[in-house]
């Protein structure tokens, strides 16, 4: 069965609300996830009918059942190994955020094209030459590459990144990648974002 | 006129690429354009239309002009003046990203609760007690606030927003604020995003 775009969207915020509930809560409504987050009873209803069918009257959802479900559906479970192409602030941050584990994101290391960034980061993560990235990826059976270098350095990365077998790319740099249709590519615009906000405080 | 979120989200793309062209170059037709971004001649040549009417025949657009009426439509002219609330990781990065500038953000400061990260940061900028918010951004009369605070603060820090006059909220926590309906909330949701890659890879 395939879910909308729009529905896997909201998914992350239903599990990080039951993730938040109490332990010991071991039901909980639509009604009461529609509350929580601000969000229509009817839309949460439907959503969380396409995983995990219909709540039981007056008791709702098992939460571990339901988070299970959601999971499942984001594919968290399945652990996936990701690097990351520079380690600029973005980038950094990116390499030292645990929480990407919450969402089966194993971010192994950072490559950089500058040396003198290269070590061991702060949370025990490696940043390498970006001249071993090709060697690792292949090596390492790494399937996500996340591209925050330098708009006229991401092209590159991406070809690289293509050469090695990664399957997915998420890309931060404000360009279009050419890859083949079989890589699915990903872009995260923020300069974009920001074109929208700015311009709907400019109305 | 009105243009489309669509359009507007593709606009910062083409003032990047404009950005790049050497300074010699004077004039640049949507077929450029679009081959240089690898996006299709016609949906370029709809938008620069909508935004600075026809090219002229072989001779296409006057750059400075172009770049001219896109940042116009942008309101990347008017500087807007910003704070970050949460100065983890993506709070930082984005506090010394200077290249917000160019997009009419002037950040000013960031905030934390956490009290020793308060001080000066790497770029000179300096992240203040969250205590401090409220008065700051009245005094300097801030009008757009990023959030990058943990999902469970993300609400209250909100909530000081609005109150110190802010009129649009980047939001990065994954969760739905409440504001009342004349401020401005953008959602920029990373894990749903991540979500949709990896249901993308699990097909």
């Amino acid at each position: 069965m395939s879910i909308s775009q729009t529905v896997i969207r909201r998914l992350p915020m239903y599990l990080h609300y039951l993730k938040q509930l109490p332990e010991e809560t071991h039901n909980v409504s639509a009604t009461t996830i529609a509350a929580g987050l601000g969000l229509g009873d009817v839309q949460v209803r439907k959503d969380l009918a396409l995983i995990s069918g219909a709540g039981k009257p007056k008791v709702g959802y098992e939460k571990a059942e339901l988070m299970d479900a959601i999971e499942d559906c984001l594919g968290y479970k399945d652990k996936k190994l990701a690097v990351i192409a520079g380690a600029g602030k973005l980038g950094t941050a990116f390499l030292e955020f645990e929480g990407f584990n919450d969402y089966g994101l194993n971010i192994a290391a950072a490559f950089d094209n500058n040396l003198s960034k290269t070590g061991c980061s702060n949370t025990g993560k490696y940043i390498y030459p970006i001249s071993d990235l090709k060697e690792f990826c292949r090596t390492e059976k790494v399937i996500i590459g996340i591209i925050t270098v330098p708009s006229s350095d991401a092209q590159n990365v991406c070809d690289m990144m293509v050469e090695s077998g990664i399957k997915a790319i998420w890309n931060f740099a404000p360009v279009k990648l050419n890859a083949p249709e079989s890589v699915i590519i990903q872009n995260e615009n923020l300069a974009s974002s920001l074109a929208l906000l700015s311009n709907r405080l400019a109305r």
